[in-house]
Order: structure tokens, then sequence, then C-alpha cells
């Protein structure tokens, strides 16, 4: 399978890489949102978000906030984005699992997509599918 | 300090709660981008993602990476995004540390921003700028 990210992780293909370690890359965008849009990567593959072992998630989340911090003051911005898109619908584009660290300035553009509503106790329903479903598998993980 | 996100982890205002433990709750968006769109917060107060304990962050995304699950399959959804947004700049509105975990649809909407290039050897600065901050930091953090 190609990976562009495997490649980078490989050092078969090129990248402005900022960080690395044993298990971890950190390289720039090269279709940024803005100047410093960094992307976080484990060097094996996974997917996305759910198909990541929790091990391996939680030490790379842990890397991203120290590297957020490094951007942020680094390149003074004012803000910043964690973002993790997972699937076509939701913008994945590389399917190898990786974060987005996106320096932000004041006024700098919009992201926020709109807003819909609840009809009447439409909230309440939603609620309740997804409580349900937590508590189905919270059956299947204590029983 | 008025914050709406400590008022919902002490019940003293009302949330749509799906999930809750000890340390974390979450709750659906009252003004979601799509039906099922829930936060998840630690019920302690940080602001944000940065000065969350990583102890804290960590288990935090353990419990996101197994929430997103349950919403992708609660609700049938074909991708979702996990955002975290810090600082005003960032879209940032309750400061008060928090994901959002955004059930996705194909052709639902756009959330992509316009992305910007990278003139001449421009790239090359922006990487040695973060290069030498993270060199800077491990110093500090080793030394």
């Amino acid at each position: 399978m190609d990976c562009i990210f495997c490649e980078i992780a490989e050092k078969s293909s090129e990248a402005e890489i900022v960080f690395e370690n044993d298990k971890f890359v950190a390289f720039l965008d090269i279709n940024p949102v803005n100047y410093g849009h960094t992307l976080v990567i484990p060097k094996t593959h996974y997917d996305n978000f759910l198909t990541i072992p929790a091990e391996d998630l939680v030490a790379m989340t842990k890397l991203t906030q120290y590297l957020a911090g490094v951007v942020k003051r680094a390149l003074k911005a004012d803000g910043f984005n964690i973002i993790s898109n997972n699937g076509n619908s939701a913008g994945q584009s590389v399917f190898h699992f990786h974060y987005h660290i996106i320096p932000r300035y004041e006024n700098d553009f919009h992201m926020r997509p709109r807003t819909i509503e609840y009809k009447n106790t439409e909230i309440e329903i939603y609620r309740e599918k997804i409580k349900e479903a937590v508590t189905k598998y919270e059956g299947i993980l204590n029983g």
C-alpha cells in the first residue's frame, strides 16, 4: 500500500521535519492553512483515531501538547487548533492517523461551519441514542 | 468566575449528558454543526489544551477515542472530526478545555479553510523556527 506518511516516516519521501523520536514524526503540512501548520504522525501505520492503540494515542497526544506549545511560542501565534479528521466525509485525505497543529492569529480566517438546530425534543432523542450505545459498549467492556 | 462548563460539571446548569465518570463529562453541543455533535470536558477547570495537566489530557483523550467510536456507531456516521480550539483566534468560545466530536456524513458541509503557499525557501525558514524552539525547550526539559 502506498502511504505518503509511511514514506516520510521511513525517509523515502522528503518532508520538513521539526521533531522526531523513535515512535513519532512531526513535519510541516505542504498544503498549510497557515504558515507553520504542523502534522504529527506515528511511525507505525494506523488508519485513524479509532484504530491507533490507546497507548500510542496517549503518547502521541502528550507529544502534541508539547509541540503545540512550541509552535505557538516559536511563531508568536495567538492560538491554535488541534484537529484529527477521520474518514473521507470528515476531510481526511491521508489515511495514516495524524494530528494537525494549526497556529492561529486574530482574524486570519473562518473555519466554523454552519450550525443547525434541534427541533422540539430531538436533542433528547440524540442524547438517548448515544447514551444507550455507551451503556451497550460498557456492558461489553465490563462483561 | 462564571464558566458554563464548570456549571454543567457541577449540575448547576443543565445539559444533555451522554457520559459521565468521576473526572469527565460528555454532553451534546447546543449549537451543533451536525446532530449528535458531542463535547468532552474535564470536571476540573483548565483553560485549554496547554494548561490541562498531561495526565488528565491523556485520560480524556482515551475516553474521547472510546466515545468517538460510540458516537460514530450510534449515529451511523461515515466519519468524524476531533477538534480542540485554543484561543479566541482559533474559535474557542468557552475557555474550559473541551474536545469536539463531530459526526460526519458524505457531503454534509465543508470545514476546510483556504490553503496558502510557501514561497521559495520560506518553508525551510518555518521549519527552522519550530525546530530551534523544540531544541530550546528540550534543553530546558532535559537540563
